[in-house]
């Protein structure tokens, strides 16, 4: 049986294993409050267990109980007083077993701070709060359920759906729109001016270019910390239903991102790039301008992509190609440094005669 | 004739034509109010033929209006109901367009908000507007017609020009300096103190280096959303006047940057480096402490720059050489990769014999 | 004889010398009252001098008085207008001298800005400054002496130690915990939500993994302008006493740092990665998630690590390796394209044979 009292949830060990469809082995009735890695763990703790190492390191632990692996061999333990719970990946069921220790998500009450500043010409749906040195701009639209958590900043005529989340210090600029449930974490910038600037007229220096378009952000996308997403010079710059970018990433004036990306912390993509539906990217990763990536690629971690991606494929490098032609390079570079023959050291022989014949 | 009604600026077609001196093909009297990319062009929009693909693109779109590069081949089209502008590069005129269609710059009527809290011992010059939540310091200066948005942090002795623009969350520590017309993002931050330690006398550890110094940033310079400059440890890290940087860059303690420089976003700078006049700078580039970069300088993307560049010279790669000799390099892990012979196949056989004789 | 009138300290040459057990040559009655770079030096300045183009450029100065590293020549001065103070190395004493300089620490009076939002269930010790427009929620703790300088926010149930100072705009979100004496930059933002989803049950996009943990920042901890520390899933995202994390890095959730690492600016760190005590990072590093790095390693600028660093290694490059590795690598690259043969040719071509016999 499952029981929460109070704030903190606990359950019997058997519980978990029935509520997780687990096979249990061990005690079914020891106390789970709280989940944690082996090496912080306590007498309340459930853990997991991915490999033999983990599994050496939880006997040692205080932990009483665990996921695993299925395939991990079961260490012997004391099964009067620890309890295993075998699934078919630990790692992954971890991720459904934080719903159930998960706090019930606490929505602060609807209504506005006293020190926050909003316009009379705003539109505020219903069950909005808007927090303490928040402003909310002339001609703005707030969608029912809102929340802006403090320290938010929603320009002139900028518009958020319905039970969005803006975490504190988020600036969503004049005239920018973001669907409903959007999530935006703490510092996130949204309509910046983008980096342009034409040859000023007497050639010393550079003159601004007016950025006249706007940032248009789909429903249910997540934006990390400190992000920036630029306007687009006119019309606008476009992020797709769904896609979750991390903490720090650049996306400049003019791109086109597509539905159910995800993109990793770091990200430096410059002005009017096209991204299809699904691309996955990893950290660090830098974008040339206008480059189009196709639906369903890969990009890897810091690679520098410069030229146009086909749909589905997964590249690497920088310059960026295909992952398995770079993986092939970084293997030859090592071979040659340790005094080996390139992978393909015998072609290239006899390619290099037939170039040079004499 | 130039028509403009109300907020959003109109014009004709033929209007359009003389105001750009463009070459007008078709209809002089349609109705243009927008800007926007052919993908998501309406009846009312101007879009621009940069190749054969965007006319196709083009005759398939509901945009009556485009400019187009005169080189690019006219396509057939209604002439009653549409119309081409032909100018020598379609790109590059846009970038004049966007300022007809830009809507008037809207600076809020000077004046202070309630809530913004202003040192009485600051000087505050004619027609400066200070926002909501701003904070000012004791000390500090705001030159005449300068903006501050909302959530600005000026601090004590901290001194802007003249008809500076301060986006939402800009934050200007203390003695730092800006000159007239500097347009700073939202979150940018000046003047934190740079990372500068010294190993701790007991030899665990390491004490903080106090930053006596400022920043000094001259005029006309404009950075990016959440971009940081830190403070020298004495004296200044020095922006010359007109130079641009991007969003998310570092700049460490004690740079000296110079004037018109154009710094992609996602730099990061180390300290004590010296930059010269008119240099410009991919994204995502790295520079080592002390690193001299001569005047007019280029710096390719993604570069770790680890030594001083001449004058003038274009530099690539990580460790960053000429951009030739890293495009060379390049080329040869992919020749060797694919099991061809380097580029300098032959002379390298040939010194392989010279240096091992036997 | 050390004077200090007022606001800027004043010290004679002689002074300077003594307290600095520096050798002087020269006159010991001049006056300096400020720190600069030779090329900014005024007449009241004392600079140094590292080598013989500093003496030089010294000599070519305003600048009555340098410190000069011992190994580099005297150069020839008029000994009556002017002094050097020899020192073993003048840059590590400069980092010394700044102390002498540095303005008296100010730390606002204690109190409480009256458009600061604190809600009665916070705790807050003794001493402590809460400026304008800063947020502290339901149930935080701000311990002794501690300065939230303005704009900052401390979410519910966060906890900040004793002697802490919080820049303009320093989010410290819910249930986030850091020790005595921490500096956090401008716009910090510690513990938002990691980047963690799961695919979603109907196979379209993914669904967001709850973030129930926190952060937990040790003692000493200095954090960089706009660096963002994650959450954990559960559990916390650990750092080290100690340790400096410079401006614009990532620290992705359940990362655990160890004591007194020194991690430079533009840091990319994915989820759970463990890092040991002393660890040092060159800028723009990239960690994928779950690498572990021993003790005392030192990660090269630039460099990707994908596999754990075994502790005291340095590593460096993309993937990370041992430096010297990568290093060799390097010149190679660079010898083949220049035509000569890499390093070990004659090994490699001996390899060659043996490995295709025929």
């Amino acid at each position: 049986m499952l029981e929460c009292a109070g704030m903190t949830p606990s359950f019997t060990s058997g519980a978990l294993a029935a509520q997780l469809g687990a096979e249990l082995v061990g005690n079914p009735d020891l106390t789970i409050s709280r989940l944690e890695v082996i090496e912080r763990a306590g007498p309340d703790t459930l853990t997991f267990i991915r490999d033999r190492l983990n599994a050496k390191h939880w006997l040692a632990s205080k932990a009483p109980c665990a996921l695993i692996t299925r395939r991990v061999e079961l260490p012997e333990f004391d099964r009067t007083q620890r309890a295993l719970l075998r699934v078919d990946d630990a790692d992954l069921t971890l991720n459904t077993v934080i719903d159930l220790f998960a706090p019930p998500a606490s929505r602060p009450a609807p209504g506005r701070h006293p020190t926050a500043d909003v316009d009379p010409t705003a539109t505020i749906g219903a069950g909005v709060y808007i927090g303490p040195a928040c402003v909310v701009g002339p001609g703005a639209k707030i969608g029912d359920g809102t929340v802006l958590k403090a320290q938010v900043y929603i320009g002139e005529n900028a518009s958020l759906g319905r039970m969005c989340v803006m975490h504190p210090g988020v600036r969503v600029l004049d005239r920018c729109v973001a669907g409903d449930g959007c999530i935006f974490h703490a510092g996130v910038v949204i309509g910046a001016d983008g980096f342009g600037y034409r040859p000023s007229p007497d050639g010393r220096g550079v003159v601004k270019i007016p950025h006249i378009g706007n940032v248009d952000i789909g429903p249910g996308v997540e934006i990390g910390a400190n992000t920036c997403i630029d306007r687009a010079k006119f019309g606008s710059t476009l992020i797709g239903a769904g896609t979750k970018i991390d903490n720090l990433c650049q996306v400049g004036h003019g791109c086109r991102i597509g539905r159910a990306c995800l993109i990793a912390a770091g990200l430096g993509m410059a002005g009017s790039c096209v991204i299809g539906d699904g691309v996955m990217m990893g950290g660090q990763v830098g974008i040339a301008d206008g480059v189009t990536i196709g639906p369903g690629a890969t990009i890897g971690a810091q690679s520098g992509v410069i030229g146009n991606v086909p749909p589905g494929e997964a590249w690497l490098g920088t310059p960026a190609m295909l992952a398995n032609y770079t993986l092939r390079d970084w293997a030859n570079a090592r071979r040659v440094g340790a005094g080996k023959p390139s992978i393909n050291a015998g072609r290239e022989a006899r390619q290099a005669k037939r170039e040079r014949p004499a």
